[in-house]
């Protein structure tokens, strides 16, 4: 296998034996661009049960993947949720860290820097910890305190800042020599783990669904699912790409504006794991949306609590910012973009044990 | 399949038709003996791929069981660590609760009532969701805030009394026509759950450890391991039974104290999900420890603090309660209890995303 940066914006091509997370022509996202990919399942159980199509070595593994996918009714329609809250830190951002830090690992990094609102940071954290490197993770003050702590308790070093934004600003001007900066929503390595959720919906189900509906941020699961279904498609194992339905949170509508135009509305004090204002790989993420026919939502924070209590009284104990693809579901079901028949994937993204001590307000 | 209650100390015997969960003869715990036991793999991946060999129905799935086993040093020793925290409500408590309220719902109970310090009333609340009948849920009022809220959440009444022992008196006083009492530390349906985990080891190595060590309070998962070897041992299917040990927390060493004699110290304040004094089926528990050529271990909250740390800084986010094992592990090779070149599978029993809270002090 033979692997090479590509700039998603300027075409500037280089081989991919150093660490690189953004093009250094002309500063843009890079995608990873395989040679020679070829699809052998090892009886491994995780995610790296794809390895042949993973360009890292599976260094690391803190039992990331193969996640649940079980059956629900909801409005009288069956669904499959997808529950990658129960990856080993409680989100998808796993698969990208296992992949990502172990290439970090792999390249002789000592240190990675990551900035996150939560999850991100969590995942990033427990990995290092996983491979005996250090972590630097800058996080919005305004990050909840149980996500902060155990940042800390996975012997990250935290760096509290003023914002999102600040705090990505920061993490990319901290990097020092034999520091890799992971940066989620720019690293082509994180995608290619992400991609796996496609890998493996394919493997449980022994088909692709009709579509697929889940919260979209930074977009990293979004291109994740879009850049595996499309190795799928060029693979010859599927013949389509399912619909990508992309469901994002009030104030943070970045994608759904970048297509539909304005929508005016508070920042959510709900979905705090969807904060993102400037994702990087936007052009790419309505494009993802676009080609598989899919489309933008957004949901509100009233929406968006009656889906969390309806998903905590089925048992599904997730998040309040994964909730927001149920919410997504049910009026893709009522706009008769989703039609009863249609198999669909709904996938919870983040675990809500992080969030017990403020469930008593709900 | 035809299966039996039979009573642990009198030998009373009937066909288990209906919801019993201590026998009506004696009172002492009863155990399920099943006719016929065959094993076919089914193709589903979680707990009931061992359908066959559990007698209930599958009707309730939130995607337990299937959690990830991974290789990791310590001391310069390979062990396997066996990731129970990864269930979907964050405990093995999870493989009891799928299958005994599945078979309360194949019943046609209205509503479950446990008693519990937490992990266990989550899980059955979790269930109880899932299943769409009520729960009622009896903790100690000084179980952590974070869980309480939790069960609150998953639609469960919520009674906080005095302490472990009442919660257990008044959730038995209580259980009404239509009710069904769990009690995981009595009910011999939860154990039909927990004994998937001797299953789920041998499907994963392919054949069975030279150890397993774990967690010890109300003995429900070594009583679940002990079932599954021996039928597993009767089907032919492997020719030893693991030794197991089972490590106990400080103030609540009952099983310890009944082997080794007594042990006085203050009752931990780390394990909470530990707590329990006077285990019914402690004879049992005794039995397996000792036909198994195993041993119990008693260790401090200072060991314990350690070695929590030491599973957080490696990555891994478990609750303290189940650090308890790799103490008794660290323990169990300076003692020469377990030599160097054997094979050893550390069970990890909860999740530290439950605890977040607290992490900002360690």
């Amino acid at each position: 296998m033979r692997v090479w940066y590509r700039c998603s914006r300027c075409g500037y091509t280089v081989e991919a034996s150093s660490w690189l997370w953004r093009c250094p022509r002309c500063g843009n996202p890079l995608d990873l661009v395989i040679d020679g990919l070829k699809l052998t399942l090892s009886e491994r159980r995780g995610l790296w049960r794809f390895s042949s199509v993973i360009p890292a070595k599976p260094l690391i593994s803190l039992g990331e993947g193969f996640t649940p996918l079980v059956n629900a009714d909801f409005l009288g329609r069956n669904v499959y949720l997808k529950l990658e809250y129960l990856n080993p830190t409680g989100s998808f951002k796993d698969r990208g860290s296992a992949v990502a830090v172990s290439r970090a690992l792999e390249l002789g990094v000592k240190a990675v820097v990551e900035d996150s609102s939560g999850n991100a940071g969590i995942s990033v954290a427990a990995y290092a910890a996983a491979a005996g490197v250090k972590a630097r993770i800058y996080v919005p003050k305004d990050a909840p305190e149980g996500k902060k702590n155990l940042i800390r308790s996975l012997g990250a070093e935290l760096i509290e800042v003023q914002s999102r934004d600040e705090a990505s600003r920061m993490a990319i001007e901290s990097v020092g020599p034999g520091e890799a900066y992971i940066g989620h929503a720019w690293n082509p390595w994180f995608l290619q783990g992400t991609k796996t959720l496609a890998y493996e919906l394919l493997d449980q189900l022994g088909h692709v669904p009709d579509a697929v509906v889940l919260p979209v941020s930074a977009g990293t699961l979004l291109l994740g699912l879009w850049i595996g279904f499309n190795e799928l498609l060029n693979l010859g194992l599927i013949n389509r790409v399912p619909r990508l339905y992309a469901v994002q949170a009030q104030g943070f509508a970045s994608l759904y504006e970048r297509m539909h135009g304005n929508y005016i509305r508070e920042p959510t004090k709900l979905a705090d794991a969807l904060r993102v204002y400037n994702p990087p790989r936007i052009e790419q993420m309505v494009n993802a949306i676009r080609e598989s026919n899919g489309d933008a939502l957004v949901i509100t924070d009233d929406e968006l609590l009656q889906s969390w209590k309806s998903l905590l009284r089925r048992g599904f104990i997730i998040e309040p910012s994964s909730a927001i693809a149920l919410s997504g579901y049910m009026k893709l079901l009522s706009n008769n973009h989703i039609d009863k028949d249609e198999e669909t994937v709904i996938v919870l993204t983040g675990s809500g044990l992080k969030y017990i001590d403020i469930m008593s307000k709900i």
